[in-house]
């Protein structure tokens, strides 16, 4: 045979699940995107299109439902955990899991002052108005001895209207670009987090709170950050994550520069004294680095972030 | 000549135009999307390709950027209103100017304590996150003597987890649906308002308010209906708004009915007690309809709730 | 009361419904997606909430997928006749119903050399590859005893590499464009075109015959203009497919003018002699026009090319 | 320091490049979008924000639209080709550089009858038709001694409507799956194969004629492969690229099941004699796999398919 097999793996992708959970008349909500990757002995269902070792993508979203009555969806990271013990775990081809997560976010809609003055409350309980900011993501990998944590977001759009400056860098033949001394740095964050949580025998990070402290400490190094450089920025964004979260021993982000660029409208007799911008679309400056608290080995691999 | 040229409009879509206004350290954000459609004697571009006319889209891309100088935003429909009435009255063979906005909401970035403690506030007051929720939209059309204005959202995204039921329909061959008494209401609004204001000796509404107030209003008709129809919801929707807001006197929304169904766990040995849902993507039921104050003519077109 | 219900509709949107016909060895394959709209007595589900009156969109979904077996789809807009008839003369309450469709275009693969021998042909004859180009839609709508049949297009990329002019244009305070002699012209060209068969006495258009007649005379006409404005070329555009089709009594456009802007390389001392260009994203020029035949009143809307 | 620095690259992306060569009347057109991703000795600017070693993505961008003029296009694999050697060969700090890039294909319009007479040509030569199909993708990685080329497409949507079966898979508690003998097989192909070539001693490949050849036998092997799984038609998709081109070493595919469920019309009394489908959007099984070249090592990283 010419031809061999290399790395695999095949699951149901995109698996959307709503878990209500009502407490009295108070609703919560749970909404997620999960999508399984299962590989481990399956050389046959390539080469001869056996199916003997497979467990059919149709159960594996079968699952992903079962086990959102059976364990709840305390977080996304903890749901990822539960499916993916059980395919590695009940499913002797099976060797290795990946489970795949968004989330998305929900707000409670208030309700109006007359009524909740009748129900003594400032919210209807069981009405939701979805947060478009970002989409939560994790990936849980599983082998059957180690886990890999690794969490992010992906569409969070921000922006500094001053405090970046772009001067000092190298000029070749094609350099026409003008230094800046006070531009707009915008960008839409990627970005992705591993925890050093491994092994069963260790404490589990509490992931949502552990989620809430790393966006904030994320922002804020972007919020206070006065840049020379989007990767500058980049860096002080992973490096406060990592001073400031004990749990997670790696972060990598792709930024793409989204340009705002100062109209001339010298033409038309006006001054824009850093005032009217045109948000460009493409292309787009594209800044993707690893951060890593000294002395750990990177593992998040470089087109993560871009999926 | 077997042909005839009918009604015709030209113009730059999609002008991506951000305004800071810098207010000492503090800055504000207008992040606005301005599309420009022009129409008046028109004939002889079409026929001949004579552009005598023709005020080049280039030109009114400009004027966007240019006016964002000269007037600054207050408002989308106040920004609006400038361009439109420009357009009509500085150029001769353009008889209506028709200006569509979308606007982009952003909320500003909390500082860490320690930082917050320095500046002596809570907030970087230069550093934004967009907000993600729905996108604002307006609509002027000014013909040199009247003014019509139609502003309104899409894709805000609200669910009832209960409070909704759905029986007592038509029953044909083709029926196979089961009637539910508790089921989950969820849709993706897209809607249009129209105001009274229609003449320059009229006072203009306050528009950044009317918009709070109207989408407060039209979230808390969602949330506080007890559901039989989505008809019925909608209906309370825009009839809320034209009840408490008196600048209104029309409105269409466009709903998809967002189905999420209750996943059969029986197979499984599990009982599916209103916790655990599959949310659809297509098809989807789409429910439109305009809501009128009495009295009133309808003027948004059928079709605008969806582009 | 203060409201009143205006114009309303309601059913299932985006039904993706694929029928395969097998002619011996040989499969043909239809795939559209099939959005119902049904108008009628409905003040009551929006009032009370009463569904007495509501055919669930549930069963204008069933509708669909049982008329593909029942009726076959000959062509989409036959596919849309049938149904629009049946929902209207089976419901007393519905006195209108608008079908709309979009049509998804296969190719067959060709075989290899060695297999085509053995099967003796040149293409496998149930295997097919999806055409990318436009995406084909139409709208029947029916009131018991008119029909309106709207078809056309969208998502058509063409371009012309020369053979375009701009200038002669009004210059006013906010003009900056330099006049172009030979330019790149390039739309996405959404079109409709409204049938003149109104009547079930009246002989029906062959459908698919129209159709590719059709977009052949647009493209023609698009390739063979001399272009001095894309107003012009959309009248041409226009003008041929109502002077060659006689089924066909308006043509309506949506043209983006997609700018390639001409690189400027002269920093670098090179000459760019009309040969490397930017492909700009937004903003776009937006042309808009509706072609009558002489003496016919204009019914598409201003909007629905923009669907 | 607490936190290091690890894998970092940047660049300008999606850099929208069209090419018109001028044969006479005749024209030729390349349409691009190029993503420059560079990395090397970038410490500083991400720890201090100093710029000494940055060349600027504008300038990056600058290069590409001067290399089109310069080198013309003849393939994308040899555009990127020129951009990586000159930003490796041309900056001391840069070490490695990664070109990605999608190519659109267009057809020629063909003329009218009457104007093809006249001109003596079945095409106007300078209008084209941008084809839908897949879009053509690579990416051309160098780091001053070696070149890697990984070229593909994505976005090709293929179907077979018989010869495919799934059955004897594993049944688990979940399992609520039916056995299926004769059903649509149905994915969008996203694949990628790698060159080789990684040296410029050796003979380059024609590219252009080895994505012709590639995606033919790819199309051929998935029509003509009676599957029992879509894994084994993976594989077989793979094989056969890999025994027919000699040029390509490593071939890596990710194949969402596009699931067509066949429509149960029983309850309206009809037979669905594999007649009329469902075409489902999500979920969606996943299947994913590397064919080597027995005695190669993989390079193609897992999750490069699914850019």
């Amino acid at each position: 045979m010419a031809t061999i097999l290399g790395q695999n793996q095949y699951g149901k992708a995109e698996n959307r699940v709503v878990k209500i959970t009502r407490d009295g008349d108070t609703h919560h909500i749970k909404d997620l995107n999960v999508s399984v990757a299962l590989s481990g002995d399956m050389d046959d269902v390539h080469y001869s299109g056996s199916n003997a070792n497979v467990l059919p993508t149709d159960t594996t979203k079968n699952t992903v439902y079962a086990f959102a009555k059976e364990y709840g969806i305390e977080s996304a990271e903890q749901f990822g955990i539960h499916l993916a013990r059980w395919f590695v775990n009940s499913q002797e081809p099976i060797q290795k899991a990946r489970i795949r997560i968004e989330e998305y976010a929900w707000d409670r809609i208030a309700t109006s002052d007359a009524n909740s003055k009748f129900i003594g409350s400032d919210e209807v309980n069981h009405s939701f108005v979805r947060k478009g900011m970002e989409t939560r993501v994790t990936q849980i990998t599983y082998d059957g001895q180690n886990w890999e944590v690794i969490s992010g977001l992906k569409d969070l759009i921000v922006m500094n209207s001053t405090n970046s400056e772009f001067w000092g860098y190298v000029k070749d033949k094609y350099t026409t670009l003008q230094e800046a001394y006070d531009r707009i740095l915008a960008t839409q964050v990627s970005g992705r987090w591993r925890f050093n949580w491994t092994d069963d025998e260790q404490r589990m990070p509490n992931w949502e709170k552990s989620y809430a402290e790393t966006k904030k400490h994320m922002l804020q190094a972007f919020a206070e950050t006065y840049s020379l450089s989007l990767q500058q920025t980049l860096y002080q964004m992973g490096s406060r994550i990592i001073n400031h979260r004990s749990e997670i021993d790696e972060v990598r982000f792709s930024l793409p520069n989204k340009h705002h660029f100062l109209v001339d409208l010298e033409p038309f007799g006006l001054k824009n004294d850093n005032e009217v911008y045109f948000a460009a679309d493409r292309p787009y400056g594209l800044i993707e680095a690893t951060i890593l608290r000294d002395g750990v080995d990177a593992r998040i691999p470089v087109d993560m972030t871009n999926l």
